[in-house]
């Protein structure tokens, strides 16, 4: 590893491998596709560890993503977010260049795409099946139809089926909320897909997110899974119970810079804009990272009651409660951290230093 | 403008120069020198605008910073962030270009920084006056005496004074709250400055925080002030009272890229990758975004009850109270948001689309 001279994203490349490894034989177990959603880690090396486990096609969540991966030679991408008109130019570039799947919920962006008879992609319509985020909603039936026959009436669009994102799991606080939410999103995507089959005998269901493709084991109906977070995990995924401390693939390094025996804290050169500003909480304590211990080439156990208990925007404040750990910090020495969100705190670290480890 | 095609980050060069104009007026009529604090912008072009005023010292929150900002000409520069050790060959060689104000808090970095002979640097000794992030407490007057002394000791460091950050501020909810820790931070400041005037006559006292320095009126003792957010401010700023609606001079501009009447909603793209995740909240409503409404040319005033209700990682939720808007409204139009809190957002779009208007 170079030296670190400031808050550095490292990537276990062994825990992450092992990541998608463990991902890949449960879908293959389950005769289910895995379509991983490469927002998490927007890395070509990384890319490029799950195309030597095998995997040929990925999901994105905008059509800047898709050209980046499509660049280092990817072929098959889903953008898994509904289709922005502004960016119509580069969607038909891309639709030459790659098998390119892409999101409608609405028939004023079916029209406009419609108008576009180089545009060559499947269309894939999003379900909101209880997430409320975007998709139409599972039990507008008649809006479905109509919309699939829009797609199909076009010679250059292909109506592949629905895609559908539990992200109301990131909220249930163990595996029993996880798996209600899942079970109640496979009944209704199922119950849609049949109505379907009889006159689109090709569709596929296209469904995931981390906490349900790490706690379920029935994906009965479902034709791909798309998670994106398993391939690093984090804190809030540990929370909900998706993954172990040890899962967690990817970790901060923060040198500390202040040393406050006084209130039991250090500060450490590592804030908001490297970690992003998100937390988990309990008994109304936030926590923005949890401290780990390193063992020379990795990190290894989490240090019990330590963490960061506050951001801002260059600045993290870190709780010591072990008297003989804080009397030998000083400025200078590196900290540790599994970070809350590893999406997010991926994005935030494209501005600085990713270090794979 | 350039037409957009993604969430893009609109600077509006109107509002910004008013905004500097303003702070450089308050403070030319009290006597105190301005510092800003560039790493709310991290903008060679926006730093040009604060230089036509006249503006030539500039705070900055890290060592890169200072490179990226001294590469432009900029030549007196305070990193007003503890000394992060690790850094000490850039931390050399910035001292050789400019003059390089840096912190200390700590005597294990002092006797570091004073063993390098080519480090020529003013040095602040940081107090913390009740914020509790960084610094010596104030009350700890013979801590800061010896550290005063190692600095003093050093034949190629000087000591320049004391440095305060005013954070608490942020956590204040009106005007009064903001003067309250104002009053109570000048009093201790005052007073410490007092007692080394004497064995340190040129010694300064640097402070500042946005809120404080665009709602006080009182800067007895203070020497320069170091506020960062005011040249853009934001919803965050508005709340605490700061500024108006309309002296934010940065807004959002984000794809419409789903429509859902039934639930008075819109997705954006436009998410936490966008925006940051921070928000404002009152009566337990979240608001990621204010919308806004625009003039063809720069926005104008707020839509009131439009606003971001819900970000994830690239999609943002809008409630539309106004049928008649939320009629009109369609995939590929443009919404408009103030964001919460300028200095993360500006960090956040690094990695995105910035434009000048």
């Amino acid at each position: 590893m170079l030296p670190l001279t400031g808050p550095s994203f490292l990537i276990d490349q062994s825990r992450t491998e092992r990541n998608i490894s463990r991902m890949l034989q449960k879908c293959e177990h389950h005769g289910v596709s895995l379509r991983p959603h490469f927002k998490t880690h927007q890395s070509l090396e990384v890319g490029r560890w799950f195309r030597n486990q095998g995997i040929d096609k990925i999901a994105v969540s905008s059509f800047s993503m898709a050209k980046f991966f499509a660049d280092d030679g990817w072929i098959d991408i889903t953008v898994a977010f509904p289709v922005n008109l502004l960016e119509i130019d580069l969607i038909v570039a891309l639709s030459k260049k790659v098998r390119l799947h892409i999101l409608a919920d609405n028939p004023d962006t079916v029209a406009f795409i419609t108008r576009y008879a180089e545009l060559k992609a499947g269309v894939m319509i999003e379900i909101d099946a209880g997430y409320g985020r975007s998709g139409i909603h599972v039990s507008k039936v008649s809006v479905i139809q109509e919309l699939a026959r829009m797609i199909e009436q076009s010679d250059h669009l292909r109506f592949e089926g629905f895609l559908s994102h539990a992200g109301n799991t990131y909220q249930a606080r163990n595996k029993m909320e996880v798996l209600a939410v899942h079970s109640s999103m496979l009944v209704q995507l199922n119950e849609l897909k049949s109505r379907f089959l009889i006159s689109y005998p090709d569709i596929i269901l296209s469904y995931g997110d981390t906490p349900t493709a790490s706690l379920a084991d029935d994906f009965g109906g479902i034709d791909e899974l798309r998670p994106g977070n398993f391939v690093f995990y984090d804190l809030m995924q540990q929370r909900i119970g998706s993954c172990s401390y040890d899962d967690i693939s990817v970790a901060m390094a923060c040198p500390v810079v202040g040393v406050y025996p006084d209130r039991e804290q250090v500060a450490v050169y590592g804030g908001g804009v490297h970690f992003s500003k998100e937390f988990v909480e309990s008994e109304g304590i936030r926590n923005y990272g949890q401290m780990v211990k390193w063992n020379g080439s990795t990190w290894g156990d989490i240090v019990a009651n330590c963490f960061l208990s506050g951001l801002s925007q260059e600045h993290g404040i870190v709780e010591i409660s072990d008297p003989m750990l804080l009397s030998k910090l000083k400025p200078g020495d590196l900290l540790y951290f599994l970070p809350v969100h590893s999406c997010m705190t991926a994005e935030a670290m494209r501005n600085y230093c990713t270090m794979f480890i």
